[in-house]
């Protein structure tokens, strides 16, 4: 379709919304999006740009000129513009500035003060505000008479004092269906939440996810009104933090799908490279029973099953300990009941798997003793397992850490190196 | 607290939102729950219901009498109903049924016919329509005069037709900022998404995430308009479709942070059998070189640093791809260009651990050609694993299956039987 039939393709991509665009755009090749993009820029939607991921997004940035990012970023809401500028160098970041009107300027630029990741960041600085002694009537006429200057989505009023200090959130269904005499402050719920410009993204997604909210006003310092959050901007976060501890726990980064060769390599090898280290520590709890498998051959087959029952017992508590910290149903007050309770599970399954992989040694190797030396250190690697797969991310959590990070590779080296060790252990004690 | 103190303990949860007060419920044990709705009941917002999670959920309704569940049904909206309808047996159904009011019972009777986790249940079947002739004026002087009849939150007005199809969307922050003479037609939103009651709930969160939406009609068979879903049950759906990904990776059911330690051990248990029957399988690969082992013990002290390798190469493709389907990133256009660059990625990581490892094996044991025999088994596995972490998921996806679910044991099974037999066979033909 891309050699150079222009009306052809915009009548392809007419009807798609700018969301599957970016969608289209991430799938194709970065030359046949340069093409696409030299031929149609002027014609589509160009909050596409906001829309697509972090790698074809600079991709794109790389090939439009300044003068024409700044043009598009004048129509863009004040909070995709931060969320572009983020991305770009200083001088990139100036250029796109100036091209602002004065107002959003300041907005954009004061946003930008806030940290990396903050509601600062998220909010966006253009909303609807009144004071409580307006009446319904007198905020209607207000909103019809700035119909055009008015965000594009909206779904709540935020009422302020003279001090900016915002006093109470009406809901627009309620205003719609009150007359007009009412004054907004008999009308606005006094009991809403607010957030500071300062709070982390991930407890502004949680805000939102917990109390159910679809716009939320953000304050400073001191307690004045100056951005308001809605929905969407949560509904991304929380899309994120869920995929950043799946990956995590995966034991990979940030990486993308449409990310080049060299930058997944790059990104992956590092984690690789904890995991030979701790690969080799469980070789050299082997190493020291050398003269053990030499004389039972058998240890040698049967020791990875020990070790992978404990990998796979540890990564299952694991995985409910991360998500729970994550949605925060672990806490201090549960935490230790949750323990015990793992410790339990462990000792459970590990009597299970014990009694099957005993007798299934026991006739494999002909040999009563090898079926009980791996039941003893089944039992043992799955009581580890359970145990570390709720210590570990319970203390990454309680140092500040994030649980999600790198707990997969300390869980399966404890449960490798005491599966090793137990099982190895035992029959050099018992069957030599 | 809860020694019998009510006016003490009320005064303590007094403040608390809902949503929070369900975690409180989830976070204590059972007695001290039963002891508490005792002495609270009357006195909390009843929807706790709907906030905590499966496993209180049921062990709250096994202790509240029919009669007072079915009299706290009645204030719910009627997709909360559905929800809280749809874990109780025949019996229950039809005394909380009953006492709902004639129109909402049919309703909520209506949503139980649509399959489970379709948008049919999650919808709302209160919702604002209005014929497309209507001015601004009429909207809102409806509005008004049916105030106590109203959803509890809406977004948008749903314009049908005399058929009942929605032939357009109009959000609240629209018709209040424009003037009583404009007609509901000049105003409307004619390009928006429409769901279908049999629709998919990971569908549903889809299209809302994708489209930024806040409200979607859904229509029946006939296009038909029947109810709305809105943003927060998109939220909830999103989150529990991450959490489920995150779960099923993890090789854990659908167990939460506060079941019970029979139940768990009974959730855990299928999956380490599956695990222990693949880890079987590795061993007899193992088993195929006891001679060789007997001959060279190095061989089994380095064999698991091999099968590690690759399982961890392996399970870091299949999270990126398993995140890439469930976010629609990966699809028939780029998948091909995706195994390519896994197996390449796989190549360059295999080449790097294995000129590393192939260093370390021969000053370790003081023998290069066992270095050489673990450098190639090393590129083999890390290739292997990148083509299984791949393709195996693909393959579950094309088939209909959740690529997450046993993906994660498949490809640590190819990983643990190529790295075994990689290693050992070379070594057999090589070392020997």
């Amino acid at each position: 379709v891309r050699a150079g039939d222009k009306p052809a393709v915009l009548e392809l991509i007419e009807d798609l919304h700018v969301a599957d665009l970016a969608d289209l755009l991430e799938q194709i090749d970065s030359e046949t999006r340069r093409q696409f993009l030299d031929m149609a820029w002027s014609d589509i939607d160009q909050e596409v740009l906001v829309e697509v991921e972090e790698g074809v997004r600079d991709d794109i940035l790389s090939w439009l000129e300044p003068e024409r990012l700044a043009e598009a970023a004048r129509e863009f809401e004040t909070d995709d513009v931060v969320y572009l500028l983020e991305d770009l160098d200083e001088e990139q970041q100036r250029q796109v500035l100036e091209a602002l009107e004065p107002e959003d300027r300041v907005a954009v630029a004061k946003s930008l003060t806030y940290p990396e990741y903050s509601a600062g960041r998220l909010m966006q600085t253009d909303f609807v505000k009144a004071p409580p002694f307006w009446t319904v009537g007198q905020m209607i006429d207000f909103l019809r008479a700035s119909a055009g200057e008015l965000p594009e989505q909206f779904y709540d009023i935020v009422v302020v004092d003279p001090a900016m200090k915002p006093v109470g959130t009406i809901p627009l269904s309620k205003i719609i269906g009150t007359r007009r005499p009412v004054t907004l402050s008999a009308l606005m719920d006094e009991d809403f939440r607010t957030l500071h410009v300062e709070d982390a993204q991930e407890d502004v997604a949680y805000a939102f996810k917990q109390y159910h909210l679809v716009s939320a006003p953000v304050v400073d310092d001191d307690g004045r009104l100056v951005g308001v959050i809605t929905i969407d901007d949560a509904v991304e976060v929380l899309d994120d933090e869920a995929e950043e501890d799946l990956k995590r726990l995966g034991g990979v980064g940030d990486e993308e799908i449409s990310d080049r060769v060299w930058e997944i390599t790059r990104q992956r090898f590092p984690w690789l490279g904890v995991n030979l280290m701790t690969a080799i520590l469980a070789s050299l709890v082997i190493s020291l029973f050398e003269g053990t498998i030499q004389q039972i051959v058998a240890l040698a087959v049967l020791m990875p099953i020990v070790a992978s029952m404990g990998g796979n017992a540890g990564t299952q508590t694991l995985t409910v300990a991360v998500r729970a910290l994550a949605t925060r149903d672990l806490t201090p007050t549960n935490a230790m009941r949750v323990v015990a309770r793992e410790t339990v599970v462990g000792f459970f399954n590990g009597v299970g798997f014990a009694i099957v992989m005993g007798l299934i040694a026991w006739f494999w190797f002909e040999d009563p003793h090898l079926g009980m030396v791996i039941a003893a250190a089944m039992v043992v690697n799955l009581l580890v397992a359970g145990l570390s797969g709720i210590l570990i991310p319970l203390a990454l959590d309680r140092a500040g850490a994030d649980p999600a990070l790198a707990s997969g590779t300390f869980v399966t080296t404890v449960t490798d190196v005491v599966g090793f060790f137990s099982f190895l252990g035992l029959a050099a004690l018992v069957l030599l």
